[in-house]
């Protein structure tokens, strides 16, 4: 059966299902939309993504949509059959608390960082002065939260002392965030500075870096 | 081992857990902060809840928190023990569905009722009118995805076909937000309106709503 990631190469979203394909050790596909305009027609919406959005993915005739969905899939239909990475422990506890870090990344993470995002985004698309006013607040909100990780970091090396689908979540956006001139953001502070490196240095997160180098910037 | 939910009981987030824990067959104890500031004490952030939020949820020694999290956690641990009701599947790709839907909920759903629920508790709590417009916009954008919802509920009683977590996770935020004068939100669309009255009809939301109604118009 093929797996086949639909989406643009260059969004964030697209990478971290990338990110999880590789770490499962899982071969696949990628078709890219032509044009944003390729992801609202009737026909996508109706079959598709209902919301306009990408990515989705085929594995085989299964049909599934949103990103951190996808993720669990995998996980959970593949993890163990290609190789022995561990990114949601059987145990239930263990499970648990993967869970709740992916909600932390949810609530308290990737929001102040998507707001920085759609700023400089507007700019690199549109020409659009971006709002420096928004930016700083997004990004003191944000450094907010990674005070917290801080705490939450001392003496381990991954989120829940094991690297794991909830670390996984943050490389992309924070990757894509840091591409526009915010480089130091995971610098200042030493538990979430080594954290950073452990998560955004692996083999498989680097090979997307490389592959899609080009479109990594956007 | 007893089941302890901490938080304030006129929280949306808290009725989703005692939600899940009816449906369960579950039994629990809840414990209410005095305050906010209980929440917010270097003692309650350090052992708590990191974010100085609640609910949060100790079983036996198993402590963990934010609200989807703690739903899974329930599930995992004792879906199938107490009674027969399926909140997540077991089969992989049936999962998979209520994970993508939970995704949906999340990024398209609530996003725009917490928009509204804001401006109505400031008027509420401080006194403070609030912004018509934002709450205007809000509800613009609310009903586009119910839009698409009334699509997606075509000739289906719940989201993947059954009840499952994915429309339960909508039924408190929902109720919540009706309860600001804007109860005629999920009246009119045929396949919403049945899918609300089918989630938001079952014992165990009623008797929630019965237990705490007094609080329940925070
Ligand atoms: N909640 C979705 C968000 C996906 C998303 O926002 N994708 C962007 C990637 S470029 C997109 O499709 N944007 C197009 C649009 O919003 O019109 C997920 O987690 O997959
Ligand atoms: N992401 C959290 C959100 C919890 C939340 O926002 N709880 C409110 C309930 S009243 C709270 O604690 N607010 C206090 C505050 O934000 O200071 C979850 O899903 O549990």
């Amino acid at each position: 059966m093929t797996i086949t990631v639909f989406g643009f190469t260059r969004s964030p979203f697209s990478h971290t299902i990338y990110y999880v394909l590789k770490e499962l050790g899982l071969s696949y596909e990628i078709v890219q939309p032509n044009s944003y305009e390729d992801i609202k027609t009737p026909e996508y919406l109706a079959t598709k993504h209902p919301f306009g959005k990408n990515p989705y993915l085929d594995d085989g005739d299964f049909h599934i949509y949103e990103t951190r969905a996808i993720a669990r899939y995998l996980v959970n239909k593949y993890q163990g059959t290609k190789n022995s990475t561990i990114l949601i422990p059987t145990d239930v506890q263990k499970a648990a608390l993967v869970e709740q870090f992916i909600s932390v990344e949810i609530s308290y993470y990737t929001e102040p960082l998507f707001k920085m995002v759609r700023q400089y985004a507007l700019k690199k698309h549109k020409g659009i002065e971006p709002d420096l006013k928004i930016i700083n607040e997004a990004r003191e909100e944000f450094e907010k939260t990674l005070d917290v990780y801080e705490k939450l970091l001392e003496g381990k090396d991954y989120l829940t002392g094991e690297f794991s689908l909830a670390d996984l979540f943050h490389v992309s956006v924070t990757s894509f965030t840091l591409s526009f001139g915010e480089e130091e953001l995971m610098n200042k502070r030493p538990n979430v500075s080594r954290w950073w490196k452990n998560i955004s240095e692996r083999e498989s997160w680097k090979n997307i870096v490389a592959e899609y180098k080009s479109e990594n910037t956007q």
